[in-house]
């Protein structure tokens, strides 16, 4: 038996970087945390402290900034492939990088009506999320983007059910046919390819989750998660598979009895913690395989 | 030389209730966090642990969604305003009440281009606050009503300077003509008077503080807070004064030049700490005394 | 009637500095977080944008760094009255300085049963807290020192009451003679003068608090506050008042009857929100009076 | 090609449970945080909203109460082996159990010097975490258990170094011989079988973590890690492998040289992002293969 170094990879985690694009009176702004991790063979780091093949994180985090302005910075799919080609086609130690963006979007403010040129207020609602994966080089180089999003917060006050449910000894739940239903979602596309129109497809699928929330008689979040991941790879032959995290928010009807007062489903508590948590893929059946794509820049513990 | 009891207050922080109108099937929706805050003599509590002129805090926090069906939850102003008075009114030992609201504001999704009836995207922009404080009962009995906002984050990409400034030994920083400047702000408003319209003052006031951040030249956030102040008094003779707490969010220019780069104001770093905070009224002159308007329910130490 | 600026101050906030001291292989840390504000006639810089009479809250900063190696920073009630009284001595402008600190504490690790020369594990038990006022110059300057923790969070699983309250038509709960009690317990004491032992005084205020918690037979949280506050007052002439903020973290007993379990306050869920806030100051009857020693630097709003 | 239902599994998250053993006047306290998540065939509730194979998420967070009492909560590994085996065994639809545990330790306080029965404050040091899996029922059932901790703030103000890395065209940082490392330290580790001393091997592994921490002369964190890593597994046959999540709290020393101020490394400024994150895993070469162990319950995306 020996000891030996397992799995490893290192980078800058968490560069918030601000891009203004201000060639014109009317600006452009694009807000984004990224985090860099490289993959390779760094064993002697680790076994005797050697760095002499390790990029400093410092590097890593000049190397993200100086990229907004020399590549640009305008999808984050496409920010986050170059910085991700760059530190495995050009860094030798380098076998894999994977680049984890998160932006946040700021919504144009207007003054009598019409839209300002250079300032914004930011939108607080979803969180978009890329996460960029290429491992090789030259021909073997393969690559994997997943796009995202995360805490859109959604609710909805009818048209939710929750009965028939599994019943052992410990359950003392009575089922409903009418609740909230509300969620903070997390939804990750892994696409097929690179060459995809990013921002239209962005919308898209996020019109899509959000109509379907809307629209579908849920019986269970299940469903309704389904019911999302298969409308979306109905409409996008790019994307090959969805993930879904989904927190069950729970809005508890308030007993309002001691006091004579009905509540037919009008006053919630709407609780912090337990909370149910819902997570499910839905797939094409025949999906080129995921590889690398879903190890995440802080996942190896 | 005697120790006594000082000033105390207690309550139930932060309820999280949410309140669905759903007569129609265009259902309407609000969601509050409340926090109520009882004054009075309460001294046998303290010195004797004699509970009889203590209403507990759930109680308070019964009431507190009792009322949302009982009195409603429109406006949050109003809401408060019944809770306080019903708290002093009704309940011999209060002498005060203090209640603080946060508003989370939900926006109502498109469904084929329609707006749809029962489902809501949490619009994570601003927060929408309101503090009520009633003491006194009777002819004797005053009001204070304070609305505002927090967490709304502006940011401009020009128009902002910072020159002129005092220098001494410790001052390194270099003038600057042309900077980005972002806030996260916290703006509270008195009331004059309690026969207001909550929801046009407070959507006009929020469109004043968001035009006058966008189209003031700015010198310092000093001078911006000010003229948002001023904009806000001449439109609503209604508020007394306006109070603002403004965290300066730092942009940092990146240095690029290291990677024979130019950054003209293109790159930034966004810093988290340590940020500038500025604060500052504005006020008429002849306003109403403010009494205990501003102490609020987590104030005392 | 005219439009007028109010109170105002700015500062630099949460300048997190970490000072090590290694004139001997026994190094010492001392790790805090510091906020400065100053007060004065800034008026210009409001009015016009006149920043002449502005001391940049980045020399604040730079200041604050100085200070920790010019002046040293061992008790942070010293460090903080010498950088209020340069401000306010040094800098024309500054009539009033305000400066709040937060300590994080680090515990010296053991190796092979012997305490280590440089390193340690932060504490994460309760933070250290001071706020330092100074206002004025020459013969009349005041000054004010408040010394105090936060995040203290303590509980006893029994020794506590709650029954004897007052009830009316909202009220639902049962009184009950045994149940769990837990704060996180803020607590602030404002000092008279300023030649104390600050480190010694704040082991002893600490410890009486804990004790007062542990063994008085709790009938309300007031009265263990008022205890606490008595015992404190009673054992250090030098405090002049002190306050509690406490929220009452509730452990509701889990009901296990549906599954045949009893349950003698034997499993608990703790509850985030809401909970209640417990708010008391106790002081001397002839204390000098408070001035501006509670008005906080993030307090204007 | 066809649409299909890809991994997926469900719970309840974050339970906040207390635990009391009040048998005799010494009592004794466990808090601990629970989330449960179960798989198997649920493609039914996912496909039509079929709920019949779904035991609830509120059923889950009634056993997780009930099992405190009912199977007690002593060591956080047995009380999750507890509860996954009961999933498994006793809930027809469920093929595997996942549950993992946050406990967050507790002080005893000492009045007059002596240890108090029923008292304690939060010890806010760093998080115990367990996470147990079970697969399978029978002779084919699986169980892995992973021990852990996170929150483990640790600091050495010298005995690091880093120097000698690899330096392309973004590089700017200088080397060092001299630096303070820190870190917020994230350790799990697996275990080979379930018959285990878990609180000796807890309070073993933490040890020598920090002791580790402590004496290696640091070339980089990466060596700090490994040598955390290899001293573990020597010392603990039991344990197969251990994974690190590091991030590297950076420590700048401030520039006082505007200010005719030597700095030897003695004032720092801490900053919060971005942050080093270096992550590493240290192995038996024969260890038994990890199967399922490491797949968290909010791991799908």
């Amino acid at each position: 038996m020996a000891i030996v170094l397992g799995d490893n990879q290192y980078g800058k985690a968490e560069n918030h970087i601000v891009r203004i694009y201000r060639d014109t009176p009317r600006h452009e702004i694009h807000d984004v945390t990224v985090s860099t991790a490289l993959r390779g063979d760094f064993s002697a780091a680790h076994l005797s402290g050697d760095q002499s093949r390790v990029l400093p994180t410092d590097t890593q985090k000049q190397t993200a900034h100086a990229f907004a302005k020399e590549k640009g910075l305008i999808s984050i799919e496409d920010y986050g492939l170059a910085l991700a080609r760059h530190f495995v086609d050009d860094i030798e130690p380098v076998d894999g990088a994977r680049i984890e963006i998160e932006e946040h979007a700021w919504q144009r403010v207007t003054v009598d009506g019409v839209e300002h040129n250079h300032t914004w207020v930011r939108s607080g609602q979803e969180v978009r999320t890329a996460a960029v994966t290429v491992e090789g080089t030259g021909a073997q180089q393969r690559t994997w983007v997943i796009g995202g999003l995360k805490d859109l917060v959604i609710l909805k006050s009818t048209g939710s059910e929750f009965a028939g449910f599994l019943v052992d000894e410990y359950t003392t739940l009575t089922p409903t046919h009418d609740r909230v239903m509300a969620t903070s979602l997390v939804a990750r596309w892994r696409f097929i390819g690179t060459e995809i129109d990013w921002e239209a497809t962005y919308a898209g699928v996020k019109q899509i989750i959000v109509e379907q929330f809307a629209v579908v008689q849920s019986l269970a979040l299940q469903q309704t998660l389904y019911e999302m991941g298969r409308a979306v790879l109905e409409r996008y032959p790019t994307i090959a598979e969805i993930r879904f995290s989904a927190p069950n928010r729970h809005h508890f009807p308030y007993d309002l009895s001691p006091f004579g007062l009905e509540n037919n489903n009008e006053v919630f508590h709407a609780a912090d913690r337990p909370y149910g948590l819902i997570q499910a893929t839905v797939t094409r059946d025949d999906a080129p395989e995921a590889g690398s794509a879903w190890q995440s820049a802080a996942g190896l513990a």
